[in-house]
């Protein structure tokens, strides 16, 4: 006779098969299926997505719940057994308040929404997508309040994404980093018009050799592929259906060979999160991601990019990386790099410049463009900006954290997707995602000695031992503030992230 | 207000995302898994496919069954609505009264018993797998019982892939097919001794020009790649999400062309089926097998062959094919084609030789095969062949029809997987699927008095045509002998058939 937390698990299982179900069906979307596919594709996402809900919205999740907890009363509250219950219980409450005519109209608004922020996008025309964003916005404002919250319609929000963070918590950690950043960005700025000696990306990079040295450079640092596989996608992406079977998807650009390498590295990151869950949490709750429908192992999107980003930035695009790799990186692009070396190609990499696009920004700016998308976010959601008002608001805070104004919405307010799909409380897990993976490694540091000898001779393992034991393996039993306590004794803290960029770009730019 | 018929097709149409949704799953594990993938995959079948029965034998479907029934009650009988409803009752009858404790035995025994099967094959070894095909024999004719017929076990097992079939039936048509194989084949074997002048398969072909050619060729007959893709699988296939995603699967041998080239073939003619069908028929009932539990457009697993073999073996491996295909081909491979001319590349991808592989057979050997395991089905089924005879009873049966006796089990009786999974009923398909090619070829040139023409010079927009219009685009609209009916004004006849063999042969081996 099977358990109540048996019965329980076997439940959740289910759910766990039809959201990883919906991720095969939205990664074949996006890589495999032909183009005439997309219209019944969308017919059979919605219907798995329907299904999912109601199962996991049903009385028998209720009944299994009840029962489980009560077996599981009396057990140690970091078990993961304990967790799983508590993480069920609270998205199931969370999941039954949000009232169906908002999810259904939300769902009906998103593609019409999104079509007309596309082609509002292409034709600089906010106006026609504003009375679409109003919407929007009416919409996760009823969201927000049934959910409830305690300060800021935004902590509602936020949750689905960042279960510890709110608003105020936010701002203050904003403030941190603004007064970090933004005086750096400007000796930076002072510093930068030094050209570099070579412009690297004037030259052709075959495919081919890109993708091998990209997959190379994954395996080194963990990446397994029995459990993998690289493909190309327009908009990269990893996605995961159990640990057991991770995927990775990058773009080519023949010249700008970055951008399919640190794309790489970037969704290898994620990879490696989702590869080191516990096997024993295969198919849990604490793998599984209810209010988002996205079967998802870790924690939080913050605690998601803390991975990605630190693979990608602190470890690929640092000095020590490409001491290493630059040689054979020669040797597989011999005509192209010939004549450069790893000094240049670090430099090449790590370029600051105050720009427009989110998506192509920096280290240093990245952090920027996200504070004036939140803050703006939070100002949307308290009705103190006005949509009409935005894209004024939006080129006011270019100007005074960027220094740079947009030609035109295009190149502005209308970047990015985000908000025409409803997903007001995104954006801030990319920031919280970077000052985690600083205070992460700092903690590998501390906790392994020989951790900076290691990294400079190309061995990725031991930091990935350390991530796997404090972070990956977890999946989601600790959110993102007990993750950082229990391994670095910290809270959320901008200081170590502020204390890596000037140690890097004083180096890279020579300030001092 | 929906109408009854309306509330019934959109609940079978999520049946059918379901369906399609297992489909696409199917399809990634062969194709695209990486290794460590299968055992989550395993339970993500399982769930959906558990899921889609429940939806299916709910309650829902039987009271929105009632009312669409009452509401076509008084439409036209050969009506797409009223053979929706007709087919959806008739299935969820049937499989109402299967027991659940037989699926889950037979699901629960499946995978050991397949793999027991491929160690015995391996190792030669019928003894280990006996008593699994004894416990599987006992599962299936429970299964028949539970399902009823008046005749013979077998019919109501093969209904599953056949409707239209009875075990008496087909003792019929192996009567007439037998008759006219047995003297052809005799005639061939005493002439097939002059050897073909020159063997072209001791070169290499490169994989990526062979893919290219077969593709050129699908897409010659009207494979549509906006809808379509072509993979590479270990075990080929075809598969549908839908007729707007239609994919297939080769495998390739460096040196033996025809192996991907004409196994490309028979896969777009499965697949130009189902890219035919109507598409106000997308998401219905008459796009689902809700018996085997998979989304098949075409009406049986015959009508389906019927098509796979028409375009690979009748336009495929035609004469007039190959006097048409044989420069281009020689211009993609100039050098292991020098000096071969269309004659000589036509006679050599139709040799005939009675051998002891099902999958290898050629056109005139390949029914014996089939015949020799449906009559070994029935009488395993009926008890007149006990387990334990049935290695003695294979090779008697190989040597009275084909002249050859296997060396060992591994080569006979433990060759095919069927029997192993349980899939008793599927063989006739192969056969019932030749013979009705013959039927529809005929007609079709009866109907098109320029089918000739066209198909000499390559066009073959015109027997597309034709076959859309009689067979693809009803989906499961008709039942098989309804198709050959109103199509060709015959029922299941083995001459047509016969005669193009006779016809075929007699070209190929100067016989007479």
């Amino acid at each position: 006779m099977a358990t109540a937390y048996e019965q329980f698990s076997a439940h959740i299982a289910q759910v766990n098969d039809l959201l990883n179900t919906l991720n095969i069906l939205k990664w074949d979307a996006r890589t495999q299926m032909p183009h005439g596919g997309s219209e019944t594709r969308g017919h059979q996402l919605a219907t798995v997505s329907l299904i999912a809900q109601e199962m996991f919205s049903s009385e028998k999740t209720a009944r299994l719940l009840d029962a489980a907890e009560a077996e599981v009363a009396h057990e140690p509250d970091d078990s993961y057994r304990v967790r799983a219950v508590r993480q069920t219980r609270h998205y199931y409450e969370l999941t039954r308040r949000i009232p169906l005519d908002i999810i259904s109209e939300k769902a009906a608004l998103s593609p019409t929404s999104e079509n007309v922020w596309a082609d509002a996008k292409k034709n600089n025309d906010f106006a026609s997508f504003a009375p679409y964003l109003e919407k929007m916005l009416d919409l996760v404002r009823r969201q927000a309040d049934a959910i409830g919250y305690a300060e800021h319609p935004f902590d509602a929000l936020v949750y689905e994404y960042e279960p510890s963070m709110t608003a105020a918590r936010l701002q203050t950690l904003f403030g941190q980093l603004k007064a970090g950043l933004l005086p750096l960005l400007a000796r930076i700025v002072d510093a930068a018009d030094k050209p570099l000696p070579r412009d690297l990306w004037q030259t052709e990079y075959p495919l081919d050799k890109q993708k091998a040295f990209g997959l190379k450079c994954a395996q080194e640092f963990g990446y397994d592929l029995n459990r993998g596989r690289l493909d190309i996608a327009p908009h990269p992406f990893e996605v995961s259906f159990t640990r057991n079977d991770v995927r990775i998807t990058t773009r080519y650009n023949l010249n700008y060979f970055p951008m399919a390498f640190f794309g790489t590295l970037h969704e290898t990151g994620h990879a490696l999160y989702e590869q080191g869950i516990d096997p024993a949490l295969t198919r849990s709750a604490l793998t599984t991601d209810f209010l988002g429908q996205y079967a998802v192992g870790g924690t939080s999107y913050g605690a998601h990019e803390s991975q990605s980003r630190m693979w990608e930035n602190q470890i690929g695009r640092s000095r020590e990386f490409w001491d290493v790799h630059f040689a054979p990186l020669q040797a597989s692009f011999p005509e192209q790099l010939r004549d450069a070396d790893a000094d240049l190609f670090f430099r090449s990499v790590n370029r600051v410049r105050p720009s427009l696009i989110r998506v192509e920004a920096d280290e240093v700016t990245y952090n920027l463009h996200i504070m004036l998308r939140v803050e703006i976010e939070m100002e949307l959601l308290s009705g103190t900006l006005k949509v009409s008002d935005l894209p004024e608001a939006w080129n006011a805070k270019m100007q005074t954290y960027l220094g740079v104004t947009p030609p035109d919405d295009t190149h502005g307010v209308l970047q990015d997707v985000h908000w025409s799909g409803g997903g007001f409380g995104s954006f801030p897990g990319y920031t919280v995602g970077n000052v985690m993976s600083a205070q992460f490694l700092d903690a590998a540091h501390r906790d392994l000695p020989t951790l900076a000898g290691s990294l400079s001779t190309g061995d990725y393992a031991p930091l990935l031992g350390w991530l796997t034991e404090n972070v990956y393996r977890h999946g989601r039993a600790f959110d993102a503030n007990e993750l950082l306590q229990r391994s670095t004794g910290s809270m959320l803290d901008a200081a170590p992230f502020l204390h890596y960029l000037e140690a890097k770009f004083t180096d890279v730019y020579d300030l001092r």
